[in-house]
């Protein structure tokens, strides 16, 4: 199939540090190449692939202190390639709703991987100005916000657990990884930490809109509490090491996140999750087998000592049963077929 | 003609307080609907207009609390009014390059007024990304920042002078109006009226963005100076009077400035405008006759007592003459018309 691939441009493909989406936009792009697919990823010019990429800006857009308008930067992307859409078979668009109006413009038909939350009533309205639009959600639990839409199908991220080192023993730290903000709730990691008296480690960005919320809200709780050490972002390698070398992974979110790429990358490494239930937790680990979905954050603090109890493997094998890059692949090549013989019959 | 004509959503036309461009997009309405033209205005539901109003959102977006993506409301505007192009002759856009992928996707002509600067490396390269679509200036200094774009021609905005009574006598102080950011530099309004020893009004919206710039840098300045007053934004009914009543309007920018509306509307009411050389200004004001273009800060002290001896009658027949909406609006007739021969040839 002849595919283009339309990635953010915020990061590269893969991205060097944060960028969950931009992760698994790689992660599937280089599967579909290896399963012979034909594609043309729209992305920063320094990504990495073996798809044939056209670069939409010299390199990605959040790390480049050039950039003021990254949305300029993204209507270009979009010109450019819904000019030339006659040459793909479909679009897969990661751009959110910046591509629906061209979809419905264009007749080579258009899936879009729904990868933010959808339950803000802005973020309702404009996708119910496209309803027809035909979307694949990375989680039942995004899905179930807004039911009404064209869910084409339900596919979880896939990681490639070559990237990730199998550590059997546990660590004595607990890991905060990500961003900080007061949806992702770095505040109670840190409670955890200190009442189960173990170090944690926070490794995060911090986003221009978020710096206040970091020096108000969580740099005087780090400054004050006994066994805190944030680091910032880090690297692949850096974050292979951190969650591999850790004893848990905390997700003490606080919203519905979308799917939460942190925590299979967690558990391939072997490292249990101890997460709120919230958004997808529930569906990514496994309750009571590759960690906790906690309801209080009095159980997650509950569940710290039994983390102990659990099997380093079953978390590998929970990942590499069901978010392989394989199974993500696959269930994108069922909806791109299904796609495609719906576009053919109208 | 059948018009769509896309208007930014971030205030309604005409807007209640700030709003320059949607100023001028509802005189320019207006005036072609008086002159028979088929105008479909897509814009904010409490927009005000005798043309077909398509409501994009319920009322200006940056008045109202409960948006937090203006860009969303922008792509669902986009989606509609492409979708339906072909009951259009043609497209006015005044959204800057967001309309540019669909204008290269439809074959009903999209034209666009350039209301922004267009000296910023980001914004030229958008714009190079489109080269081959027609664009109108709304001064020849704007243009020339970007020589090589399709420019159609240069239009300058009109005002409606029904609006603006004129008035005869000079009043007592002096008037900075607009937003406060450091590219208006309020702060050099602040210096002349210190200088020349007269009362200064500023009447300004303060954006998130140039809140710190307006805590620190300019509160200040006005907490500390004699005689100058801080009344926020006004409404065109109290504009009226404080331009009217005012001695001279002060106008010491420092960026490009595309056009500059609110020295017409202080000359419409017989005010002289004392502007700093940049931008538009040379072409708006007619330096020894409707006020001062000037070179430096201390050229701009000196104009002051030299407006005495200017004539306010002056003032408002400059803008008659030369800023009437019918002025505006054959000019984009003279567009319209040339882009319609065109767009038939191909």
């Amino acid at each position: 199939m002849r595919i283009a691939m339309l990635a953010p441009l915020a990061e590269s493909i893969p991205p060097p540090l944060y960028g969950g989406t931009e992760r698994a936009v790689s992660v599937l792009t280089e599967e579909l190449v290896s399963r012979g697919h034909e594609v043309t990823l729209f992305a920063s010019g320094d990504s990495q692939t073996r798809a044939a990429l056209v670069a939409c800006c010299p390199c990605g857009l959040r790390l480049d202190p050039a950039v003021h308008d990254q949305i300029a930067y993204t209507m270009t992307q979009l010109g450019q390639a819904y000019a030339e859409s006659s040459s793909y078979d479909l679009i897969h668009n990661h751009l959110d709703y910046f591509a629906f109006p061209f979809a419905r413009l264009t007749a080579t038909p258009t899936i879009t991987t729904a990868h933010g939350r959808l339950d803000l009533p802005e973020v309702r309205r404009v996708y119910g100005a496209f309803p027809e639009l035909p979307l694949v959600a990375i989680s039942d639990d995004q899905r179930s916000w807004l039911p009404e839409a064209a869910w084409a199908a339900t596919i979880p991220h896939g990681v490639d657990t070559a990237g990730y080192r199998f550590q059997p023993t546990p660590g004595d730290y607990l890991v905060f990884l990500g961003r900080i903000s007061p949806e992702k709730r770095p505040d109670r990691a840190i409670e955890i930490a200190r009442d189960a008296g173990m170090r944690l480690v926070i490794a995060a960005k911090v986003d221009p809109v978020d710096r206040s919320y970091y020096e108000y809200a969580i740099a005087p709780l780090i400054r004050t509490a006994p066994n805190v050490e944030f680091i910032g972002e880090v690297n692949e390698r850096q974050k292979d090491e951190l969650l591999g070398g850790a004893y848990a992974y905390l997700f003490p979110i606080d919203w519905p996140e979308p799917f939460g790429l942190t925590m299979i990358e967690a558990m391939a490494t072997g490292t249990p999750v101890i997460a709120y239930r919230a958004g997808s937790a529930a569906e990514v680990v496994r309750d009571g087998v590759t960690g906790f979905v906690c309801d209080t954050l009095h159980d997650m603090i509950e569940a710290v000592p039994r983390v102990r109890s659990l099997d380093r493997h079953a978390c590998r094998a929970h990942v590499e049963r069901h978010f392989s890059p394989a199974a993500m692949a696959a269930g994108y090549e069922r909806v791109y077929a299904a796609l495609l013989r719906t576009s053919e019959r109208v």
